[in-house]
């Protein structure tokens, strides 16, 4: 069972993924494990029961669960980090652990080995978009769940362990501090100010237009002010939204449009970099958190942290934003 | 002159080392830059002055500073993510900026090219141990410096431009986050408990004994048990000393030893992996932090993290501290 470790000097929680666990010879001089080959893929059509049974697809009414003809696939991660169960060893003295309650699911955004969503339909895009909100919707009506974290981790340098394109959706049991960061800092805008500090961010941005990457009817894609890394990109609903799963209608196209559009750029402007996405939204905990705003933060992985970064949590940026943002916006992409 | 930006929703500070800034196009596809060839190093002896001019060196009396013949040499970094000035632009409207005031220097530790720390003899460690007290006093008599980091990046992928073995002091106009956060912890256990929390941790650890790796008469090196990232030391002085500064007599030797002994260990059972390392100690603002304990951290570079640790601030650790610490205890190193 996954286990949740408090470090007992920050309260900082840790996840120790005790099903993940590689034997200390898998970690190889290589450094980055090799991903499987495309005739081994288990996230391909026709290898259905190399993954656990299936929680959601997209398929033809006649099609049979766990069988090839599926556009968009989901099912847990075989390795998850969090899983609802007892924990086997209590804590020891002044060391705490607890279960890591919650899911982990992997959502297979098609079935072609070779596709991306830089490169897939954009149609295509928006029905794993509106996957996402399915799964988003189904793991918030599970009480362990307390925060729904949907992620893509793109290529071995950004974290995936497979390569055939795909999200992650983690059902976590606590609200993740970098979340309630964000929270306490919009509630406290929102009290202070009158107004959503997103809300208010995008208006001064389209205002500047320095930071502006590219927009649509629907959403914003910026450069933040504040970026933590290169040519670090939020995409914001222009709506005032405080959760991912009020996503509805037209916001689905343009979603995927403006989604498409920014990896596009990341794509030619950097000949097909890694990459990591997340989605920022209000916890599934019950409670109401009307001051936040959804969003989804994009980073190409062009940099590795060090140790200044390790021991801080300080970021250095060697790129600014507006620079970035000119950068971006000269891209010949159309989404 | 680089700036720190600051995050308005959670209020993060972000260094933007606009010194250091890459052109978009030196982000090629091969994701880790090329280091100068040992020919061209900058850190090797007779090209002293391609480097800014020397602020320290250990070298024979009769011998010219920034010339051939010293043992460690301290230098300017030469693109500063802190230098003490005047910030070239206000703030704008809602987003805050100010200048990256401080100090940010090189300690290179060798003129050997092709050592490095694991394989250096333990004498010379201690000679670069030695240095780094000297250039810790001096930054933290510093008036712009609140906090003094001393790192090593080993290696590219962990982070290093250059690969002649070198440190890195970051001197801080701010007291990082992280180390906010371990002050606030070892002050509420100080207070709650009547005692010093790394020195319970050392206690509990040496009883138990499955978290220790190494340990000699000055330091213990356990793998904490909320490691963050696998394989992941604390290096730990036994006597209870806020700050680095503090180290002195024996405890020098000690603290090489067990430096060269564990680096030693990640060698042999990694096949020379990248690492990084870093020196948490008392902030230098001026303050007393009799509660806190200065420490080293080190972790190998094995292992990615991805979007779900980006975007959450939580870490997913797939090695137990044990196992951790068995793995490494029964290396055949001897430091």
């Amino acid at each position: 069972m996954p286990e949740i470790r408090q470090d007992v000097v920050t309260g900082r929680w840790v996840v120790v993924a005790t099903e993940r666990a590689m034997r200390p010879s898998d970690f190889g001089s290589t450094r980055v494990s090799a991903a499987p080959e495309p005739h081994q893929c288990p996230f391909c059509p026709g290898r259905e029961l190399m993954t656990p049974l299936e929680l959601y697809a997209v398929r033809p009414a006649d099609c049979e669960p766990n069988t090839p003809g599926w556009q968009v696939r989901v099912v847990p991660n075989k390795f998850p980090a969090f899983k609802t169960g007892e924990l086997e060893q209590p804590s020891e003295s002044m060391f705490s652990r607890r279960a890591a309650d919650g899911s982990h699911e992997v959502i297979i955004h098609t079935p072609d080995h070779t596709a991306c969503l830089a490169t897939m339909p954009v149609g295509d895009v928006e029905l794993v978009l509106r996957v996402y909100r399915q799964r988003y919707r189904a793991n918030r009506d599970d009480p362990h769940v307390r925060y729904a974290h949907i992620v893509v981790n793109h290529e071995k340098e950004a974290g995936a362990s497979i390569e055939h394109t795909h999200s992650q959706l983690f059902g976590v049991p606590l609200v993740p501090p970098l979340v309630q960061q964000e929270l306490a800092g919009a509630s406290w805008h929102h009290t202070s100010r009158g107004k959503c500090v997103f809300c208010r961010i995008m208006e001064a941005e389209l205002e500047v237009g320095r930071r502006v990457i590219v927009e649509n009817d629907s959403f914003v894609a910026i450069a933040p002010f504040a970026s933590c890394l290169p040519f670090e990109m939020w995409i914001i609903p222009r709506e005032h939204q405080p959760s991912f799963d009020m996503i509805e209608g037209e916001q689905f196209g343009d979603f995927a449009q403006i989604l498409h559009d920014t990896l596009g750029r990341y794509r030619e402007r950097f000949d097909s970099p890694p990459y990591n996405y997340y989605i920022h939204s209000a916890p599934t905990d019950g409670s109401d958190y009307p001051y936040y705003h959804w969003h989804l933060e994009l980073i190409p992985k062009l940099t590795w942290p060090g140790a200044f970064e390790m021991g801080t949590s300080m970021m250095i940026n060697v790129t600014t934003p507006e620079h970035a943002a000119e950068f971006l916006r000269d891209s010949h992409s159309v989404g």
